[in-house]
C-alpha cells in the first residue's frame, strides 16, 4: 500500500490511501443495473478517472471538488489508468493533509509576484493611472492572488490571473520601451494590469479556487465589458480626466483583438493593439508550456482543441 | 429666376435664388491655378454638388452645414445636376425662411411619437424596468427628439432615431404577444427602447441636428457600450433588482445580433433574440424605403454599401 | 405497476405497462455475444431510450415508429431515465388506446389554425395572388393539416408546419401594415403561406406523420426550388401576371435569406426581405420555446447545435 | 486619313473614317459648361474611349450598341488612347459595311461547332437523355448560334455560349471514360449541354447580340432556377423517367459547385461533382487566354477581379 | 470452419482461420478488469474490428500491420460484424499467403502504369523538363511504385501515388490539347508528374507499406516545399533554364489551389491553375468511386468528412 | 526663390529650385490634346505630386526614381499641395547635393545596428544556428545594410529590413528569456535573423535602394520559399543536424501565421508561434507610428488599407 503519492506517480497495479480531491463527481447506473459512483481523482500534479462500483451514496455531484480521504487501486482502462476507490469518506477536521499539495496552483510565489506587480505599477508616472490601478488591486486583493485566468485552455489552475497578468506586465514594460515612440508607457501598463479583472465575476469558483463554471453576468454580459464598467464608475469617483478614462476602457474593451475573439470594439490605438497581442502571445505560450509538459524530444501532441492544430516537442521539456 | 424652390424640383437651366443648407465646404484650386469653392447645396426634399468659381474665402469647411443666402443657376455635369454658385452669403438674423423645410426630417410628426413611446413605456406593467425606461427619456428628452439614428444608411435624417425607436417598440409590442409563451414583454419593450440611446454621446452633430462624424469615445467605445455602462449606473441608482438590470444591460450589448455585426456579447435570451432581429428588420425596411423612392416598377437600384446587392422596385413607390 | 403513464412523468424504479410508440429500433449484440434489441420510447410528452434484453425478433428496424403494448421498468443510466422492456407486442386491432396521446403534435387546434390561415388568405385584395394561394392550399390540404416543419431543429411534430405557417402569417399581417410604404401585403402574405410547402416532398414521413428521413429529390433539388417549381407551374395553368408569378417565385427561392442559409437567391425586394426575417424569427422564437421548456430560471442549456451557443431561462417557463 | 482600319491597329495622331460600333453613349457637360457626347467605339477587335466635343444631340444612350459612320482623329490620353469624333451618323439603309468585322466574336466557326455539338448529343446511348437535348437544342436554336456566356468576365462576346458548350462537352466526354466507375456518360453530356441554357432568358441583349444587362428575373431568379424549371416542364411531357428528370434538375441547380458561387443545392454525384469542376476549368482557362492575350513573356496583369490575382504570361501569346 | 476467406465475404456465424493482417493494435482492460486486445483485422477487400477476450500479451501496438495467422468466430456487434480472436500468432518464415491478397492495393497493373507515365513523359518536347522528370522518376522509383497517395480520404492504399499521377497525367495530355492556346503541354506535364514526390518524406509507412503516420517534416514543412526544394536542388545540377526552373517550383508549390487547402501560393499561371483543377478533380472523383462502392441505387452515404456533405449513388456500382 | 527646401516644408505659393528624386513618371496628355508630364516628386521628409505642363520628352518612365535639378512651383490643387516643374534635367556628374537628404531612409544608424545585430547573434550558445547565420550575413551584407523590408505598408524605406530585423532581434532576446521554459533561445534569434531575407530576391529595386516592383519569383515563389529554400542549401552545405536545418525552415515558412496571411504552414513549436507574433506586433507598431507621425492628439486617420481600420492619436507625435 502507497501512502499519499503524487497522481503524476501513479501506476498500474498499486494499492494507494491517501487525501485527493474528487471531482465532477456523478452517480451512475451501469447496464446492468447497479448503482456506482464516477469522478475524477486530482492533486497539483495531476488528474485521472476514479469510479467506485456498487455505491448508491450519500456522496453525490454536489461534493466536486472537496478533500477526501480515499483508499484504492490503480488499474489501467481503455489506455488510460483509474483509479478503482473502496473506500472513501470526505476530509474533516482534524485530518492532516498538504492543501498545497492538492490544488493545481500557478507554479509562482504569491507574494513575490505581488510584490513585483507593485512595482511596476509603482514605475508609473502618471499619478491618475497609478491611483486607480493601486485602488483596483485593493478592491480586488483577495480574489487576484487566487483565481485563475480561465476555466480550461491555459492558466486554470490557483493564481494563474496573477502569473498572467505578471507576465504581460513583464512584457509590457520591455515593448513600451522598445516602442516608445509609439506607446504611452503608463497607458499600456494600467491597461495590462486591468485588462483581465472583470473575471473574478465572470466565474464560479468552488471553495478550493477552482472555476467550476461562468456565472450568469459571466455569461450574458462577459469580463470585458464587467471590467471596463467598473473602470468607468471608478475613474468617475476619482475624477480622472475624461480621456484617459475613455482609454483605460478602451483598453479593456478591445483586448481580445477581434470581435470574432470576443473584442467589443476593435483596438484603435498602439496601446490597445500592442495590448492585445501581448495577451495573445502570453496565452499560446502557456499553452505551448502546459501541453508539451513531460512529452519526448520529437513528439507531436493530438490535435489541440485551443489551438486547432497538433504542436511539436522538439526539445526536452521534462 | 426661381425663388427657394425645392431642391428635387430644380432642373437644368434653371436660374435658382434662395436659402439653402450648404454642406461639404472645401476650398479648391483648379488644375490652372484658379480657387474655387465646392459643396453640396441641399434641403429636405434632396442635394446636389455646387461650386463657386473664382471663389477665394472666407468661407471655408468650417462653414458647412450652414444656411446660405444663394444665386445661381443649375447645369448638367457628368450626368448630374449641379449648382453653379454666383452669389453667396450666410444666414444672417432678420432673414426670413422655413428651416423644417430645409433640413431632412423623419416623416413623422415628433410630439404625436413620443406621445407613442409614453404610452408604450406606460403599458409596462414592471415597475423597475419602467422607472428606469422613463428616467432615462427625460434625461434625453432633447436630444431624443432630434436626432437622427446614424450617419448615413438608414433613418440618416432628423428624429430619425425618433421613428425607429417608434417603430421597433410597435413591433416588439406586436411579437411579444405573438411569442408571449417565451418573450417578457415588458423586458422587451424596455430592450427596445433603451438599444440606441448611446448613439446621442456616439455622433457629433452640427448646429442643425445632422451627423457630421463620430466622435472618440464613439469610435473607441461604441454605442452599445456607452449605453449599456449608462443603465448599468441608473439601475444601481434606483435599486433595480440585479437579475433585470443585468437583463437590459444584455439586450443593448447584443443588440447588433453577432459579433462580426458590432455585438459585443451574442444574444443569449428570448427577448435579446428577437430585439436584434427587430433591429435588423425595421433598418432593413427603411434601407428599401430609402433608395426606392421615387423609382419606377421594374427597376433595380445599382449595388447598395449598405446591403451589398442591388435591390428591386415592383411596385409604385412615387 | 402503473399504467400508461406519460413518457414525461416516468421515474426511476417504476414498473410501467401501456402503449407506447417505439422508434429508432436497431438489433445489437452485447460484448458477450447476447442479441437485445434497443430503441426509443416515446409518446406526446417526451422520449427515452429503451432495451429489451436477450431478445432476438422479430421485431426490428422496419417496425420503428409504431405504437407497441409494452411493459416493463424504468431505470437510470449514465443520469438518464431508460425503460428496460420486459414484454412487447406491436398494437393490434381492437387495442384501445389514444393516438393523440402518443405524437407529439403542436399545441394548435387544428380546424381553428386552417380557419384562420383560410381568413388571411382570404383578406388579400388581389384575386390573383388569391386564387393560386386557395389552390395550393386544397392541393396540399392533407399534409398541410398533419406534417412538420422539420426533421428536428424546431416545429419537428405533427402539424408543426400549419403552426409555423400561422405564426407566419400574423406576423406577415401586422408587419405588412407597419411598413406599407415599401411591402405589398398581398404578396407578403401569398409568399408567406407558400414558402415551405415544398417541404411535403421533401421529406420522408412515417405511417404516423413523423418525419424519418429527407427523400432524394429533397437532398438533390430542395424544398425551395421544389416548390418554387410548382408554383410557377400553377401560375402558368391560370394565367397569373407574368410579373405576379416571378415575383411568389422570388420570394420562394429567397426565403432562407442567404445562400449559405440555402437561399438559391438573396433576397431583392422588401417582401422577400421581410419574409426571410420573418421565418427567422419564428423559427429562432420556436428553438427557445422547445429548449428551455421545463428550465428552471436563472438556468443556461447546454450549447444547442441548432443555435451555436448556450441560451438563459430567466423567467418561469413551466 | 485612314478607313475602315481595326481598332486594334489605330495609333495616336491618325485620322479614321469608317463603321464602327458606338456603345456605352452618354450625355455630358464639361466642367466650364459645354455640352459633349461620351462612348465607346469598339469593333471585334477592341475598343476604346470616344468623345465628341460640343456635340448637343440627337444621338443618345438610347443609340447605345448602333453602328455608326465616324470620322474623327486618335489622341493619347491618360496613357490611353481615345478617338475624338468630328463627324457621326448612325449607319443607313444601303451603306456597305461588314457587321463581322465590327462585333466581338467567338473564334469559331458557328456551323461546325454546331455540328459537333450535334455528333456528342448523337453519341449517347440513352434515348431519354437525348431526345430531351434534341428538343431543347431545336427551342433554343437561334440564340444557342448567337448568345455570349456572359455579360463580361469570359466568353462575353457573340456565340460565346456555343464555344463554352462545346469546350466543356469535350472534356466531360474524355473525363467521363477516364473515370467510367463513378461517372453516367449519358448523365454528364446532357448535363453540360442543358447547364447555361437559362442565360437565354437571365440576359438583355442588344440588336447586335451583345449582353447590355441582366434581366429581371436573371436577377430575381437566376439561370440555374430558370434553366433547371424548363427542363422539369419538358421532361414532363416527354414522359423522362422520375429519377432522371430529378438527376438533370440537379447537374443544372448545383453547377456553380458552391451556394457562395451561386448554387442552389451542391453537387452530391459524380456527374454534378465533375460538370461543377469542368465549367470552372474552361471558364478559368479562358480568362487567362483573354487576359493575357497580346502580353510579351514575363509579364504580370494587374489583379483581375474576376480572380481576384494578378496572373503570369510566361510565353508567347501574340 | 472457413480457410482465407476474403473480409468482405465474411458473415455472423463463421468459423475463420488464416492469414490476415492485424492492425491498430491495442492492449485494453474491461470495465471488469480483465485484460484484452483489439484491432482491426484486414485484407486487400476491407477490414473489420477484432477483439480478443482475455489476452494480455505479447502482442501489441508495435505489432500493428503486421500478418498474423488467427483462428476465430465472426460475429455481430452494434450493427456491424467483428471478429472474435481465438487463436493467434504471427506469420512465420515457411507460412505460405498471398500477400498481394492482404495489402490494399491500387486496381492498376503497376508496370504497365510505370510504362504509361514513362510514355506520356517521352512524348514532352521540351528536353530539360524530360530530363528533370526522368531524374526524379528514376531517383524515386522505388516509392513511386508503391506508396499511397495520402494517409486516408483518397488512393490511401499500396500504388495509390501512381493511380492518382497516371490519372492526372492523361487528363492534362488533353487538356493541355484542348486549352492549347494558354497551356505549355510540357510544363502541365512536368508539374503533374512532380506535384506530389515530396509525398514519400511526408509519410512514414508500414513495412507493407501502407501509412501509419505523418513525418515531423511532413508536418512541420508539408510535401509541397519538400517537393519543390528537391527540384530546385536537382534543377541547379541540371543547369535548366531559370524561367522553368522556377515554373515548375510554382506549380508545385500552388497545386493545392488556395492557400485554406494549403497552397504555398495561389496558381498564378494557366498550367499552375490548370494543375490544381486537375488534382482537385481526379482526388474528388476517387472519393466518389470509394465511398459508394458496393451501394444500392438511390442510396446515399453519411455525411463525408472529405467533402462536408452526403453523396448519392443513383447507379449501380457493385 | 527658395532653393533645395525640405519637401515636408514647401508651401503654396512658394517658387522653389533644387535636386529632389522624380518618380512614376508618366507622358500624357490633356483632355485638350496637349502632352504634358506628370510624376511626384519627393526626398527623404515626403513626397506631392508634380507637372510639367506641355512637355513632350526626352524624359519618360524609364527616368523615374532618378535625381533631377528641379525649378519650378508650388500651388494647391484638390486640398492637397502640387509641384508645378519650369525647368528640369537630370542630376550630371558634377553636381553637388546630398542624397541622404533625397532618399527616405530608416531612422537608424545603420553601422551601429549592424554591431547589435552581430552582437545578438554572437551570444547564441549553439554553434550550428550561429554559424549558418553569420554566413548568411556575410552572404547577404550588401543588400541587408540597404533594402526596405516592404513595397509599401510599413518599413517601406532604405534599410528598413535592417530596422525591422534589429527590433525583432531585440523582443526576441527579451522574450525568449521571459518564456525561457519553452523557448529555445538561438532557435529563435537564428529564426528572426533568417525570417525576412528571401525578400532580396522578392522585390525589384531602383538604383537609389528604393523597391519598385515584385520580381517574377517573389510573386510566383514567395520570399517565405525562396528564404526557406537557401537555409536548406545552406544546411547542406555546413553539415547541420537534420533536426535543426527542419526548424529553421519550419520558422521561416510559417512566420505569416496563418495560411490567409501567406503562411506556407502553420506554426507548430513555440518558437515559430513566437516569432510570427513577434513579426506582426513589429509590423503593426510600425504602423501605427508612419500614420500617426505628426497628427495632433485627438485626430483619427482615415480607414488605412494596411489594418482595414482607422485609427486614433491620443498623444502628441510630432
Amino acid at each position: 500500500m502507497e501512502f499519499n503519492i503524487r497522481v503524476a506517480d501513479m501506476a498500474s497495479g498499486q494499492h494507494v490511501q491517501g487525501f485527493y480531491i474528487l471531482t465532477d463527481i456523478r452517480c451512475k447506473t451501469s447496464s446492468k443495473g447497479s448503482a456506482f459512483l464516477a469522478g475524477r481523482i486530482m492533486d497539483a500534479t495531476g488528474e485521472m478517472d476514479a469510479k467506485m462500483w456498487d455505491y448508491a451514496g450519500p456522496l453525490g455531484p454536489a461534493d466536486s471538488g472537496r478533500v477526501m480521504l480515499l483508499r484504492g487501486e490503480v488499474t489501467e482502462y481503455n489506455g488510460a489508468l483509474q483509479y478503482i476507490i473502496q473506500r472513501i469518506r470526505p476530509a474533516q477536521e482534524g485530518d492532516k493533509y498538504d492543501l498545497s499539495a492538492l490544488v493545481p496552483t500557478a507554479p509562482i510565489e504569491v507574494g513575490d509576484a505581488l510584490r513585483e506587480v507593485r512595482e511596476l505599477l509603482g514605475s508609473m508616472e502618471d499619478g491618475e493611472y497609478q491611483a486607480l490601478c493601486l485602488t483596483m488591486l485593493d478592491r480586488h486583493l483577495d480574489s487576484f492572488r487566487t483565481i485563475p485566468a480561465a476555466k480550461s485552455v491555459h492558466h486554470a489552475f490557483r493564481s494563474g490571473l496573477l502569473m498572467h497578468t505578471l507576465n504581460m506586465l513583464k512584457a509590457a514594460d520591455f515593448l513600451a520601451k522598445l516602442y516608445s515612440e509609439v506607446v504611452d508607457r503608463d497607458l499600456l501598463l494600467a491597461g495590462t494590469f486591468l485588462h483581465d479583472l472583470g473575471k473574478e465575476r465572470e466565474m464560479v469558483r468552488s471553495e478550493l479556487g477552482l472555476v467550476t463554471d461562468y456565472s450568469a453576468q459571466g455569461m450574458l454580459l462577459g469580463h470585458l465589458y464587467i471590467g471596463a464598467r467598473e473602470v468607468a464608475a471608478l475613474a468617475g469617483e476619482q475624477g480622472m480626466t475624461e480621456e484617459k478614462a475613455m482609454l483605460l476602457q478602451h483598453l479593456i474593451l478591445s483586448h481580445h483583438g477581434k470581435p470574432e475573439y470576443g473584442a467589443a470594439v476593435e483596438p484603435q490605438c498602439a496601446e490597445s493593439e500592442l495590448l492585445s497581442l501581448i495577451d495573445l502571445m502570453d496565452s499560446r505560450m502557456e499553452i505551448y508550456a502546459e501541453n508539451t509538459a513531460g512529452m519526448k524530444p520529437g513528439e507531436f501532441t493530438g490535435k489541440l482543441f485551443s489551438l486547432g492544430k497538433a504542436i511539436y516537442n522538439h526539445s526536452d521539456r521534462t
